[in-house]
């Protein structure tokens, strides 16, 4: 492998250089937990698969991670159905807005990647199958903090209650998925899980740790524990880059060229894969819905370590 | 860099693998030099930025390279316009089959990316402007001979001329385009280099050979020639990853992992940065217009080398 | 006016004329009370202004008149709201089906027209407001009956109860303009009452009855009470004509020339400005979701009696 | 009939309650020639079945007809083809701008209907179809000139040489259908008929005399001459009900009642069945592209007289 960069200097540069920008863009504002967060934080982590840890800013804050959490459902759902999610599921690019309906209308309720929303809500469908939502919820949290190594990951109630009390267009998608017989739990528990995944509450040195195994074709480079296949990785990190990013994909690939998952709660995952997991948070959002701090950074980041995949 | 694969006993493997699946898909049959190529032709090659050189199949064999053209017209645009190209040409993933005008029309024709055919349109009236149709035609199989290091690279005249007798949707979308002012030069005159440019005619070791750059952060890895700058490649290497296959671009990362650029002749060449330029063709096409062999062959490659960017 | 007809032959003409076409289209199948219609019903009745009936075929069996309680509903929301009725749904052709969901997205939660399942849902939301579910039931069962004159109009509770277990789509729109704001009362009241109000059983006679005061100028011809302005009267009748007919609305016009409502349980309510009423029933669907024999009768109907308003 | 209105005090009362409004809207300037009108104007003219004329302001200024010639190409057409026309061209209100390309798209080339862009040049497809491009220039100046009743209508060559010079969208919608097989003719020469027809230069006096077969069961009442069939005339009233007023068509329905065609030059022509053409100019358009006083007068009209179809 190439020189070994100097993390702990380049993740305080990063910090530096994010300075002159914070602030900018919007902090979600649609419930009130997200709304109060001061658009001013800044947080980095880097795990690499050899180990070292980098980190700077409010990394240790914890934030709700919101869409990033379809990541790490995803591997799930993979691990337990295979290739047959791909029936229920596409894995294009939408072109569309993170909460769009149109294509599923289009298209006939198969909603055209697992990252956007009615697509989550399918993987999700798919988890709670044959199951209870309470203990859906239970595993989703602990497999967190098995990947993350920290018992103290957890989902925060009041986010969870807020999305649930104002989330008519996830509760709009899943009954038009029901509709299409694409959604086969009960539609309450259904919106109750996915709700709870959104509302898990980490830093950015436990998200960047959880994201770890997708750097390491699968297997927990740490702890040495296989999370899913390294093919099955490779497909999630592919997922990451052409949808990672709701109709903004494009953009992010073409400054920050690696495979990333943005949440509205301002958080970026990122993964440099053979290299390392990042982790960054910044709550301001720019049009797209993704953290304008954030991208930059990780666009800053990855001038400095030289670690796009193109 | 890691071990070195024996690429000769790869592309040999790798034509082997196909033999049950050649003749499969469908050839384009919009143009009659287009419709009577047999479908059951496969070529191979890869040239590596080390210099070694793997070809197998039909891999001397010219075939007609259709859209991968876009992305070295990009590259020519990009140096002469530098970041002004992102005023007139956007850089999502479109969701949409590669013709297609709706999204033109919702965004004020502003086209979503330039490998689709409306930004590549654009791309072109920007290598026209201020000059002469033949000139610029010439201007381009010029730089696609330098970069292929072989004066033999030619434009197949019959093809360019039947393109222009049937191409009523690239008039279309050139008259749509210059109604919203995104088209400067006479539409004739853009037409005319576009179909040219479209009707170059390469073998897969031509074509991998240039796009080797894309494999080299800018720079001819066999000449040591700078073709453009290491961020300009990429940005091209990720616009092909998330755009390069029309509406089936999310499958070919999902699949593959690699920057890669359909025609509809049946070619694509796909670029592993850091290693090689690679390029297939088989002109059985699949739903979405790309060769359905071409992108199976890149597969199987991809499992053979570990190639891939995730 | 011009020269009377005489309606009891024409009725009778008609219904023989139909016979040859009954058991076309498909019937509704999406609940087993729908789905279990004999296809081969037929029914018609004509009330005039002047207080003339005529009738024949199965006008006295009872169907489901599903969508075409949206005309009435809208007449007693516009006797509430007024005007500012169309602050919260406009009036033009959606050029969609009858449920589709996209343009609702486009225009940001403001139905086409309130003939669409979107914009009735609204209409419907707007009796309800500040009430009771059951009340609001109550009045339109009651507004039903006061208008066909007859106390036995009722609501289907089966067909009420198998719509609710169904209705993912209608959810789908109602948590969906909601989450615009364009939705105020409960959820599930405002489905309830849709449902219930798409669950009236009427037969052909009491149906054209009750359509009566469309064809005078907003007053029973009949009982002399004013049902609503004149005014409103028009404009009903202008909604029926481009939108009565969902994306088939160009078509009715075309061939019958009369405004029009249909349901998917094969009814159809036209209306003959100044002269009558005129229900139909035949429960074939054609593609776009409309009675096949019933519009092919209306059409018969107004070739003899030249009642075309064109 | 009903009462004959004294028409020369409601075309005076109508002109002068639009005293108030008059420069409303804004002008189309994409050529010159309608740019520079002076968007005060405003005219109006009454032809009776009957016989009896009653025009009020600017009724003998001469404007530029544009779209209101589809109606009589559509006339043409139908007497030309038959029902054959339908095949290859819809009759639904499409819900969209009037030279949007969306719809074509998803329809395969069938434009919705006759009296949108697209729809209107497959229209004049089949006039052109075995001829040439001034005969039919001069078949449709020389209609239009029997029907008005008057040799001085005639084609403004300024306007027709403008809008061939600025007419993209409109070549794009002509090579678009041309790729989907549905112009025949050679593009540039039925752009230059089209440009042409919509160049017609009438007045308000001439136009609603041109057309009064409409109101009349497709004689011409005036001189008995037979211009077109009672079908076809109530189907092209249909038409211009439904579709007349591009995305405005339900509006203009909902408050004027009548069938209608405007023109981006500020006319409309709205028929009275059985009773009178009429036809007003005002060239300030709404965000529709419709006259605003125009429309406006017309639904004034239309409470005097009570001619509503409804």
């Amino acid at each position: 492998m190439d020189q070994v960069p100097d993390l702990a200097s380049i993740v305080t540069t990063v910090c530096q250089d994010m300075e002159t920008h914070l602030g900018r863009g919007r902090v979600a504002d649609y419930i009130p937990a997200l709304a109060r967060v001061d658009p001013r934080h800044f947080g980095i982590a880097i795990v690499t698969c050899d180990g070292r840890i980098a980190a700077a800013g409010d990394a240790d804050l914890t934030f709700s991670i919101q869409s990033i959490s379809k990541v790490f459902t995803l591997t799930l759902a993979l691990d337990k159905l295979g290739a047959d999610l791909w029936d229920r599921v596409g894995r294009e690019p939408s072109g569309s807005r993170f909460n769009s309906i149109v294509q599923l209308e289009q298209e006939k309720g198969i909603p055209r990647n697992p990252l956007i929303n009615a697509g989550a809500l399918v993987v999700t469908d798919t988890l709670l199958e044959g199951g209870d939502a309470s203990e859906t919820i239970a595993k989703i949290a602990d497999f967190m903090q098995r990947l993350a190594d920290d018992d103290s990951v957890s989902i925060d109630a009041e986010v969870a209650q807020s999305e649930a009390e104002t989330g008519f267009r996830n509760a709009s998608l899943a009954n038009f998925l029901r509709g299409f017989g694409n959604l086969k739990g009960p539609i309450d528990d259904v919106l109750r899980v996915y709700f709870n995944q959104c509302a898990l509450s980490m830093t950015c040195r436990q998200l960047a740790r959880a994201g770890l195994f997708l750097a390491n074709n699968g297997v927990d480079p740490l702890n040495h524990t296989r999370v899913t296949t390294a093919g099955r990785t490779r497909r999630i990190n592919a997922l990451m880059m052409t949808c990672g990013h709701y109709d903004a994909s494009g953009d992010f690939a073409f400054r920050v060229g690696l495979p990333g998952k943005s949440g509205v709660g301002g958080g970026i995952l990122a993964i440099a894969p053979g290299r390392a997991a990042i982790a960054v948070w910044s709550p301001g959002l720019n049009a797209a819905g993704n953290s304008y701090v954030g991208a930059l950074a990780l666009e800053r980041l990855v001038s400095l370590t030289g670690w796009s995949v193109f």
